[in-house]
């Protein structure tokens, strides 16, 4: 478990709701008393959810999030666009902001309503319990199928300025998959940050980090990445510098620990797996071969059962889109020579060991070029069929 | 089953060759007593397996084809060439026709060579079993995690010329996929064919059948499929005309029946799914839109678990690149109305009950055009993941 930690001008809390589980936190509030910047980016589906359309055109002036789970809110056509204002009008009353300064994050059932009378109804209780020390409780109110609450911190020194801090929750354990990883991620930092770095810098991060991680292939409707700066650190608004670079590699490194919590915590998932692709001709090349094994069920079902049988990872590179010489390909587990020049090397055992442990990387060396890309995957389980073969049950 | 019958002027057998396993029919051969015209169509993954190299070059002039399961004979390089020029001679020498005259196929492990000498020991008995009735056999021993054998037949009435039989067989359960669908397929007709008559005939059918099959997204280093014709039935080679489309319906028949078998037979599989895209705006969105919906890991357990949660399928699609109005789309169970302009129709219970069926439809209206795109896939199940957890053991 990460340390919690406040973060300077944050209050949270969460409650249950009963919006569709009895007993179960799931309705989560942030709310700053002041945002200087705020950025997000959401998922690439042509499905968007209503939370999805709404938060988008609302990140100037946000003061608050408020995230529920068990609903998505999605396919709700203009229903749950206006379950979006009633909801955010209704928590704007509470909390005395416009309700055009109220970000939405669903996750849950696509299709039914939201239900708003049990949403509206614990709206009460979620603001008289805001604390700094809330941040905790709203990062388990967003989980679903998750087994854990996924949290990073990170503290920063801006060169010449304040100390800086950064806090990330995030939730997602299946329909993980690049473009934009399945998930609602909420980054908080008390630094004071010019909007324009602070886009680039989320917009960098999700690339390198929850882009990068897949689990089974599906992207859902709801994603959705925000980042908050209040500034009450205090200092000038960075927008460039040492300082910028501080905090963006600050702010990556909770990313990527959130995109690795997730990954790890994919649903079933007993392993989790780097899939590097090096020595590609290209970079679509090298996104192609990477993201292709990662995915493939034969792939990850031997993954699960660590069984070292290389075929598969030469049958999924073969049919990837990527252009290579099957009799140039090197793969490497951590540091088992196992495949050279497409072809056994004779260190099944050793292989095989790897295979066993919880996590390991996977090397893939296509000698035909110099691009590379690598994307966290995990095993396909049994757990897997079971979790999601009554998912709504 | 389906009827077994045999094809005038063709021959087969199968032998246990403990290749790789201990009494199990793993060596199949069919001989022909002339050949007229011979098609075959191969994988299209980068990695193709020794005997997919060595057939397709070998097509014309072919006169036998040798089976074998357990081995693909894949990644294995020159020696894995020299062992198909080592096989063919040594089965040429039995027969009596030249080693180019014999076809290759292999399944089973990628990486390790061919079992030579088992398989070179087990050629007598294999010739001396030679029989018209040797057809079943044949197509158990090419069964690898297939649970039952796949075989189809089939008769036309030329007009104006002989009655015609066609029989097949294919092997496939895990590693389908389109493009081409994994598997191993040998029809063989007596039929008097032109060669490119008969090429055309197999490059369409495959294109309908095999390749709208899928199972795990994967595709193999060794798909080949083969369509011999003897001419045995008599009258001259046909080119054209109501004779050609006869044979053509005929032999699309008994391709269609094995693809659909495989779709069956996918590995754990418990049902059959037909998923038809119709309203697509170009044939490429109703490809994309099919294929991403039944490749699904996500839909695929829920058809496991008979879930009704149509939220999944409005996810895939969204992700599949497909243009399309998320509040246009109508989905079908069968003939159960289930989702209407991309919202809940109240047909819950219905839906549950179509989606407990052991073979349906799900019919996708996107309602953006005209093109329409149909692939047969199956549930993701608990057996999927032991099947594929230890696939070597």
């Amino acid at each position: 478990m990460p340390s919690i930690m406040a973060i300077n001008g944050f209050r949270a809390s969460a409650v249950a709701s009963g919006m569709r589980y009895k007993d179960r936190l799931d309705l989560g509030l942030i709310v700053a008393d002041r945002v200087q910047a705020a950025a997000g980016v959401f998922t690439r589906n042509v499905c968007q959810a209503a939370p999805v359309i709404w938060s988008r055109q609302r990140l100037r002036g946000a003061r608050a999030i408020l995230a529920n789970s068990g609903q998505a809110n999605a396919q709700s056509g203009q229903e749950g666009l206006e379950d979006c204002r009633l909801s955010a009008q209704a928590l704007a009353g509470f909390l005395k902001v416009p309700a055009n300064g109220i970000l939405l994050a669903s996750t849950g059932i696509i299709g039914p309503r939201l239900n708003l009378p049990a949403m509206t109804a614990a709206m009460p209780g979620l603001v008289s319990s805001l604390s700094p020390d809330g941040l905790g409780d709203f990062a388990r109110a967003i989980m679903t199928t998750d087994t854990r609450p996924k949290e990073a911190t990170a503290q920063a020194a801006i060169p010449g300025g304040p100390d800086i801090g950064i806090w990330g929750a995030a939730k997602g354990s299946g329909m993980i998959a690049p473009n934009m990883a399945t998930m609602l991620g909420f980054v908080l930092t008390d630094a004071a940050i010019e909007q324009d770095l602070l886009d680039g810098i989320l917009r960098r991060g999700a690339e390198a980090s929850f882009n990068r991680v897949t689990v089974d292939g599906d992207t859902s409707t709801n994603d959705s990445l925000f980042l908050l700066a209040s500034g009450t650190a205090g200092g000038p608004p960075i927008s460039g510098g040492p300082g910028a670079k501080a905090i963006e590699e600050a702010i990556l490194g909770v990313l990527l620990s959130l995109a690795r919590q997730i990954a790890k915590d994919g649903e079933g998932a007993t392993r989790l797996v780097e899939v590097s692709v090096i020595g590609a001709l290209d970079d679509p090349d090298a996104r192609k071969a990477a993201r292709t094994v990662a995915e493939s069920p034969l792939v990850k079902t031997a993954f699960f059962g660590a069984d070292a049988n290389w075929g598969r990872i030469m049958a999924a590179l073969g049919r990837s889109g990527a252009s290579f010489d099957p009799y140039k390909v090197d793969l490497d587990l951590d540091d088992v020579p196992w495949v050279r020049s497409g072809q056994d090397n004779g260190r099944d055992q050793a292989a095989s060991r790897v295979m066993g442990k919880p996590e390991y990387r996977l090397l893939i060396n296509l000698n035909a070029g110099q691009a590379s890309h690598s994307v966290l995957t995990c095993d396909l389980s049994h757990d897997y069929v079971s979790i999601n073969g009554s998912y709504r049950s």
